[in-house]
């Protein structure tokens, strides 16, 4: 019989939460493991809502907490941010010294945590590799592959990809993502929870509503102001009920958010609830739930697709994401976005499954319980 | 007319600069460019010759001096040492404001810096892309790959291999790498240089000598110290006189310098100089005459080739690279050593342009002047 | 005739900068003093207000930007901004190389760039040394002392301090706040622009009005909340009308900030306009026209005395402060600041000089000009 | 009956264990306290002799350690370690959570731990405070002061001092150092042991031989290769067998180990040993049954008084310092040292005890038990 082993998960932002937690549940339940939660970035931070406090409430024990986002929010502090994860991360794992680490996604904080983990040849096991987006997170997300020794993408294509940059077969896996094992079973919640939580209007659930949810794109930091501007002045007229979620952490976040304090001070718009942070189930609800979802986050690519919930994705942060029909690609256009929110705030699409049908958990603690793995990685095209 | 463009060449070690100086001149000489460099690792240190004084021996002025290397050369210090650096550089592409980066190869300072340069949004130049080889370095060498904007490997295969990882034919260029333009016009030179620096053996240069680097590989940690002494008890034995040059900065290098220490105490071995650094043409000077190379120094792999010179290169680090046919790969084993080196030391190879045939750097300088940077990377399997 | 020097005036927070502008324009107008200046801090932040902006649009040139400061505002954040700000302030004066630097206060920060000189073998001038108040401020100004070169306390009783604390009588000098060349030359100005800045409620000059700034007290960082909390219960019925001066970044400073949205959110008080950030004059028009100031800011213990303002000193931050007769001190009970406050707003006090009577910056300038600097610090009691 | 307590105690480098070592026994057999220990700066450095294995050896267990030196040993890296440090230390703090933290002397590593600990509102316990010397120690010793809540100084002149700069008498108590609990136990031992570490000459322990250790003085940085060129023109005429312990790690320790390294190449000094690092029992052999010492040692201040040991104390480093009778000063002055060397060899003084009698570690540990720590200092002045 096999001992068990240490496996930590990063948490680096809410979404980030959200995807795992399902995979968490299941390491925490499987005798293999033992598992290491280490707890990062925005999730610690009051501003975006302290979500650490909701993986508690869930049962999970946090190993670390690890402070090393700066205030500013530009190219700057993003990169010093980094620099200073890298610093605090080597210590954790020197300290918990897990037996692999498992990052998701393609924020800054998981390639800082992959980083650290390779350079102290502890294995690294990686989800949704593969993607393609706008934003430097492109860049982050093929990095991170490039130092992941076991894969799991979230649909083929992204595991086609994955091989084609140079990984072994045998180390890319598609299970689907394993947010799909509990959005699947997510019963219609009620939301009045919403009203209870954020400042702003009073969202009546028998009537239609929006959901927006506006990241910043780093590779277009000097266009954001502009951009964001466009934007409003669409919401400016556009007066059905809305839940506006803040954005994360990213340079620009704060040009972002000022824009927003500035129209709120000026239009009062009294249509619209502001909200800063809602745990994984809440979330499912208020987005399964929506009319229309407008903006750039990436759970309007993925999550939104097993509701068939009409979807505007605007500008090129996500850009090159495999989406279901439930999406319309839009650029920072007030008219166009007026034009089309029309059309599809009346539509309902039929789910589809590009990014998983659930039971995903199980098989994935399954492969890396019975994985090899090498201490050297190489490329595949010899 | 075309502005002058500022470019910032980042100079991480010795090796670094003996392979960059020919674009560096280029860059000196090209009135479109306005030429910054950027000294750090090992370059500062006396410990390991305080190589960035031949720069500016060389006519070059520093434009920015990094500190960033812990004491320790362990993987916790190594990455630790990785963190810093990304503070640092962060602050001094924000303070220099380059048009363009430069880096080349596969060390943690360099992908510190591409990171660093991709998140201030400043397009990045990488050299020596595409290569294959053991260690962190093969991550860290295509994770930089992923960042970098506009690419120069040194090799037809390389090109390949990088296209192959998504980037685009038209930002892959293979012109050589461009030490070959000075290697190339290299004449015999004398080197009785040697022996006015380092210490040991006063080396014989109308008898054959033998060169060994041998640095650490942070993926064998663990094994460093049994490695080592294996490849010394080779050593004790063989007394053939030797320069030897020490070991760069990575995770291990302590355990190698220690053993080593060990070893001169105790054995005293008269035939044997140690030296710490060398020019560019004093290194070319010294592997171009030795009767045969021993170790895993990339330069056995690629300079080697210009000159025919034997090499044995020993250990997974360089497992992967392009060889010509004077190089011979074997494991830290005592006796295979010895047998081989019985029959190489009197063998001499006819030179093989692998690695490039001179006239680099005019081309690449040509290429970036003209090349289209894009504001955001994409892969190229669409 | 002696050469020009270099003397590099570091800024962390707004105050610092109202205190020190007298000073930086000697400095700039005198032909033996090249100015540079650092701005660091909250003086970066658009949550701060951005104050570096006003500097800027005073005509001042700000030679190194240095961002240090981490989100959490707790006292894990505190302590890792102060050591990221010693590695950055490390490397920005060994480029700006100045000849001296000078720092005023208390503040983590001013610590930071204090060691950053003394390491670097820099004279290091300290402005409002010796004197006394709660908070890890306390520690912080002597700490500061006992690094710094030459000292110019803005009291008798802070020289008497600084002298007994064993620094050499002839290096501590007396001329008074430089604030009060600029403070005492102000003349009753508009106050409309307040209007058109922060977010609340409209004031009426024509009216009372009173000035709030609650900053935390790092030292009671585990009672805050339950402090902010009767404080909040005051204001709740105080309905007079009333401008409130964010807190600045100190650990607890997001407890403050959180306590207050809550408050805001909840009571809508519409009698309250909140502010980010003032000018140095709009905030001496600001204090000195108000009818009561309440809360812990230290500018109510210095800049107060100079209008006979009445104020409410609120806990222990600034306990141990030398303070005029319109000082009041009272703890965070809501019943003692109700009936204090009916009767201190009426009263008016006759301004008092002990922080100076103006021609404060010519004197230092000269001062330091003359000053011969030692190598070597060392108590003066033997 | 009190709850057990945690008392972290910081261990920066060898001399600091030396003198910690017999209070760190008390603490750990005390059921009061609960030892928690962390090992920073040179003591976990090969170069320095890995000096954290000897505490291992001695049975302690270490809770934490800190890599937080540069390479590089120039002002840039001192200050850049330093605040390094304290980012790492910080972590610490809050992950191990002591009580208390106590610190001894006046090392850069000491302060940065003293500056978290008093930022984390953890009573801080200074050792060897109040005590005055050269170099950046002198500022950094009464820093440490300002932060410290409970004083042990080791003398009464440094109590007095300690109690001068406002520090209030019930706070500050002198038992003698700890290390005098040992030292004063110490039998004649063997010194066999010397010639089989290191490297160098064989010792003849019934000749006379000279002890010499030679730090840097950060503050005449400049100075320093001048200096030791100097002294090391004495060193090469002088050819009585010595042992000479390699520099601690302040900045200019690597131009003293340069020159020292140049001199063996040039000279090969045969009657020198040289040795990285003993334990503290080791060196109090060595040290006690030298002739005489010589260099800028604190040891050669305190613990060469038990034993009577002549000492000549070379430039400013110690200046300041309380010595006994055994004690000449003298600068880098050749012939000065040696026709002082002459006379002191063969002298033997009287044992003094100004440094401690013995019986300290149990007293200090009973008043920290017993001591009323406060939440906020301030000076006793008023």
């Amino acid at each position: 019989m096999k001992q068990s082993k240490k496996i930590l998960v990063a948490l680096v932002d809410r979404a980030n939460y959200g995807r795992l937690r399902p995979l968490m549940r299941e390491f925490k339940k499987n005798s293999f493991y033992k598992l290491q939660i280490l707890c990062t970035g925005s999730m610690l931070l009051e501003k975006y809502g302290n979500s650490y406090k909701i993986v508690q409430k869930n049962g999970f024990k946090i190993d670390s907490k690890v402070f090393m986002e700066l205030e500013g929010s530009n190219i700057v502090t993003m990169s010093t941010s980094f620099g200073l994860g890298i610093i605090n991360y080597t210590n954790e794992l020197n300290r918990l010294k897990p037996d692999f680490v498992l990052v998701i996604g393609d924020r800054y904080e998981a390639l800082a945590i992959a980083i650290a983990t390779s350079f102290a040849n502890i294995p690294l096991i990686h989800l949704q590799g593969g993607e393609t987006s706008g934003s430097i997170d492109e860049s982050i997300r093929h990095a991170i592959t490039k130092f992941a020794d076991l894969h799991f993408p979230a649909t083929d294509r992204a595991k086609r990809f994955i091989i084609k940059m140079g990984e072994f077969k045998n180390s890319v896996f598609n299970y689907g993502c394993p947010s799909s094992d509990e959005i699947l079973k997510t019963k219609k919640s009620k939301l009045d929870f919403v009203n209870k939580i954020g400042i702003g209007a009073t969202i009546d659930f028998k009537k239609k509503y929006i959901l927006i949810i506006l990241h910043s794109n780093t590779k277009e930091y000097k266009e954001q102001s502009q951009q964001i501007q466009n934007f409003l002045s669409f919401v400016k007229n556009n007066k059905i009920q809305t839940i506006w979620l803040w954005p994360n952490i990213d340079a620009g976040a704060d040009t972002i958010s000022k824009e927003l304090r500035i129209f709120r001070e000026k239009y009062n718009p009294n249509w619209i609830r502001f909200i800063k942070n809602l745990s994984p189930e809440e979330f499912q609800g208020v987005l399964s739930n929506a009319s229309c979802a407008i903006g750039n986050s990436s759970s309007f690519v993925r999550d939104s697709a097993f509701y068939g919930v009409p979807v505007l994705l605007i500008g090129n942060r996500q850009s090159g994401r495999e989406t279901a029909k439930n999406v319309t690609h839009l650029s920072f256009n007030k008219k166009k976005i007026e034009k089309k929110l029309l059309i599809e705030i009346n539509k309902k699409y039929r789910p589809e499954y590009i990014y998983g049908k659930g039971g995903v958990s199980k098989k994935i603690a399954k492969k890396i319980k019975n994985f090899k793995f090498l201490k050297q990685k190489s490329l595949s095209y010899f």
